[in-house]
């Protein structure tokens, strides 16, 4: 009844103003008034937010642990956010640097348990790519979906950008690409997934995810920094088969720490997959942070997925940094191999098949 | 059919790279793959974004103009967000500075022109509080609306913290306010609105507005960076009548310039009412910033309404430097009042009117 959890913020500040500035944040993510103003002693027990603990980092650098109460989230993935971040995200002394999420969010539906046992796969990582660039026909995205799966790919995914353009409609594209990669895999023998990309409002996505039931997938995308929290939630509890990726685009990383973001709050709201910028690539996340989100998302049920400038030749030190229970999403670099698609591909399948897990 | 649209890039970066990080980011907001694996000429010309203008700001610091196609983004504005800057919010070096807003969202509803005729309020500002702290019981919540409304204020909001907790569910608070509400309005005369506060996924907010619809009311609030940004778009559709508020929690300024996301984009998307942190409050928002904001809000027939530490003794000085088209929102200052809160709100409705605006 009257649980807590608690928030980290990582704050700039000078010494001398820490305690107050922390005061500060434990009351703007919680009653978001004067407490001279609060006459109801429950309010102020039960409900105001509390410094916990406030430790030095460097010299004008302080990480700030307040608990707030499990009471103002609820069971809202939305509301979530809110009471962990909603006005503080708007002050720029002030990073949200971790949370121990509240259970009530249930987490993962499908996970890594999942995605091992439908693709039987025991003990290596995936090998994946993507569906780009958006603006091809419906015929040419299917074309380019069969050849990856014919390389033996484990996933195929839309990019991020694939919505519902004129160009490649969900309704067209989908189901042509889900008969594309079965053709294929009844080919290769291979379960290869397809996962597409979810846009629009939760009515919207819930019919694209009807739809992509209808056509034997499992699996799909959505960004819930775009699609909003709550609707990941909802989602991952209305299609309770399907596995769920988390893409991280306008994830605020800046401000909200990415091993937080995507490694436990996605997880927590739904999400079986999370996909990240990995270190070396085309994004600034470092190794350290790259190692944390990993770690928090197996923790969570939640399979990790460095992306966004993986190249075929980074595969061994790739595999060796995150382990087995990851997917390298290798996208453009895979397209360049243009008519060797397939062959490619499979090189880049046994790769991760062929890599000495430690 | 080939539509382009402008966004514009803050970019650090040294002189002799920034050609390329521009051409980088016109790539990764559209195709998100090296140029050489495309051989589609239609995607060349048609898709993928290009660099219109890179303007030096200072030392290190570029204003990077890019040309996405239209057809990208369609009439979604979760994926205009993703085009606009999805995956490049990941990356540090960058913020979101302005964008040319596909006119295919369609703008506000309800808004300025709305809220001055339900009001009856002809060419004055609105004066607003807020009712807090969370953790209240209904009737205490209830009590406090109507102490406001019999001060004459024009407005009384949920605090943004507010949701369906157990302790105020929205299906009790919000009819038992709005009567509160209605009983002082019809002893003062004065039609003072109570905008609710929505929250959960687009199910729960459509629920809660059709009951507030069925109280009466006729604005509610919600924070489009938490509920997902197509949310708004379907609700403000779906509740032509409404004026819909935006609130800015989790709106990760630092990277998306706000007058930008709050002044430009919510508006877009359907919020006749822009709430923002005011300069000399709470939050870290400059007089340059603010201004830009309200003045973008006010182009887009949305109310500016400066919030986040206003203060009854800066009325004036606030009311000079935003003028008449605006709400003054006075939360926790009037709280501080408490068993003179009719008195001070009185006080408050009245500095609001008496204003000489120029």
């Amino acid at each position: 009844m009257n649980g807590r959890f608690h928030a980290v913020y990582r704050v700039r500040s000078d010494a001398a103003d820490i305690q107050a500035r922390a005061q500060g944040i434990a009351v703007e993510q919680s009653v978001e008034m004067p407490l001279a103003a609060i006459d109801d002693p429950a309010v102020l027990s039960d409900i105001v937010g509390t410094v916990v603990s406030i430790q030095q980092v460097d010299d004008r650098l302080f990480d700030v642990r307040i608990a707030l109460a499990s009471d103002t989230v609820g069971d809202d993935a939305g509301q979530c956010m809110n009471m962990l971040f909603g006005n503080t995200s708007l002050q720029d002394d002030t990073i949200l640097l971790d949370a121990d999420v509240p259970a009530t969010f249930g987490g993962v539906r499908q996970g890594l348990a999942a995605l091992r046992s439908r693709l039987g796969v025991a003990a290596r990582a995936f090998a994946g790519s993507a569906l780009k660039p958006q603006g091809m026909p419906v015929a040419r995205l299917a074309a380019l979906a069969e050849r990856f799966a014919m390389g033996g790919l484990d996933f195929i995914k839309d990019d991020h950008g694939l919505a519902d353009q004129r160009y490649s409609p969900f309704a067209e594209r989908v189901p042509a690409i889900a008969e594309a990669v079965a053709r294929a895999t009844r080919s290769t023998g291979h379960p290869t997934r397809y996962i597409p990309s979810l846009s629009g409002d939760l009515d919207a996505m819930r019919a694209q995810l009807r739809l992509a039931q209808a056509c034997g997938l499992d699996c799909a995308m959505l960004a819930p920094a775009i699609a909003g929290f709550a609707t990941l939630r909802t989602l991952a509890d209305a299609f309770p088969d399907f596995v769920l990726f988390a893409h991280p685009a306008l994830g605020g990383a800046a401000r909200i720490a990415p091993d937080l973001l995507i490694g436990k709050l996605f997880p927590a709201f739904g999400a079986g997959g999370a996909i990240f910028p990995t270190y070396g690539g085309r994004f600034g996340y470092s190794q350290d942070t790259c190692q944390r989100l990993a770690g928090n998302a197996r923790a969570n049920d939640s399979l990790p997925i460095p992306a966004g400038g993986m190249t075929l030749a980074r595969t061994a030190e790739i595999l060796d940094f995150y382990g087995a229970d990851t997917m390298l999403l290798i996208g453009g670099n895979l397209l360049m191999a243009r008519e060797r698609i397939p062959e490619e591909s499979a090189r880049f399948a046994r790769a991760v098949a062929d890599h000495p897990y430690r």
